[in-house]
């Protein structure tokens, strides 16, 4: 079966982002990453700079799943903090994108959300942190805080936000049809291994 | 560059044996799977009977990086439990193997010992556990215990085996330079995927 709906999780700077712009295009795809801030606050009625905030680094202790059993039965939004909003949110908008079908959608706990699914393809893209540092360096450029540092605390917040959005842990073979290193295999080799697996 | 050496971590039941099997077939490569028990006899000294009970499943308290710590400077052997004198010669296999060239190695922490060698490609084959339960009792039978539970021992002792030869987790995306679902993806695939990286 073809696969209707591309999931990327990705390490930052390991050119995931990239990846899935260009598997979307060769598949003819609908293409999803930041578009998705303006949905969920269309979706949440909460501010586009509300939904930034939150959107992948949620740092808050309760889990989204703790919130949404214990808000079960009443008013979805009623009481929740901006971040489970948010991902509530995000959870709902995700799932009407892949109602929609042929995209692919970049991050924000996709694999997860989409797991029961049977037309998805579940990819993880990551690369060794020297990799990343460069390839991070040549597209956005210096900056004060040392590069290594900054991929680290982002690579912390992302598993936070992972854990608290489906308490499953981050960047476990388990959770991906398919996970590459993007360093060592290629980006466009990326690409034509996700395709492929799309199309057959 | 190609790839001279493929370690082919799995799960069991996955079908990882059978792809890498393939995947040396078709790319003119050794393949060693059992083959390693017999180097390690001869390596260790130790009977084969021994080698295949500590190969792969050691359940032992230390682990094999602190029992290498403690005996450094002496008899490589020395002293050692048997568990560990077999991961001592089984990593020297490996390493000597690898050092030939054109191979498939499955299994063994192999990924792990061969870490630093730019000339690898380390992948993870994986299944869920309903497709690796059919596989297994198409392949092998059926037994008195229950599939599913004889597929979460192996599990649980190949984690186990593996957290105590290297000190890292098992199934994590960042341990391989690709991991593949063969129930979702399909085993010809996986073979065609791996052949292609290899020779790129």
């Amino acid at each position: 079966m073809a696969k209707k709906i591309i999931t990327i999780s990705r390490e930052f700077g390991s050119g995931g982002r990239s990846i899935g712009r260009a598997v979307a295009e060769r598949l003819g795809y609908k293409f999803y990453d930041q578009e998705i801030i303006m949905h969920v606050a269309e979706e949440s009625g909460l501010s586009k700079e509300i939904v930034e905030k939150y959107d992948e680094y949620a740092t808050h202790k309760n889990s989204f799943l703790y919130s949404i059993a214990v808000n079960a039965g009443g008013d979805a939004y009623g009481g929740l903090s901006f971040a489970n909003q948010v991902q509530i949110a995000q959870s709902n908008v995700i799932k009407a994108l892949a109602e929609e079908g042929n995209c692919v959608i970049v991050g924000r706990g996709a694999d997860y959300i989409l797991r029961d699914r049977e037309d998805c393809l579940h990819v993880f893209i990551r690369a060794d942190i020297k990799s990343r540092a460069e390839r991070v360096v040549k597209m956005y450029g210096e900056t004060d805080k040392k590069i290594e540092d900054r991929l680290k605390d982002k690579d912390t917040k992302r598993k936070v936000f992972y854990r608290s959005f489906t308490m499953r842990d981050w960047g476990l073979c388990e959770n991906y049809d398919i996970s590459l290193d993007s360093a060592k295999i290629g980006m466009d080799k990326c690409v034509d291994i996700i395709v492929d697996i799309a199309k057959a």
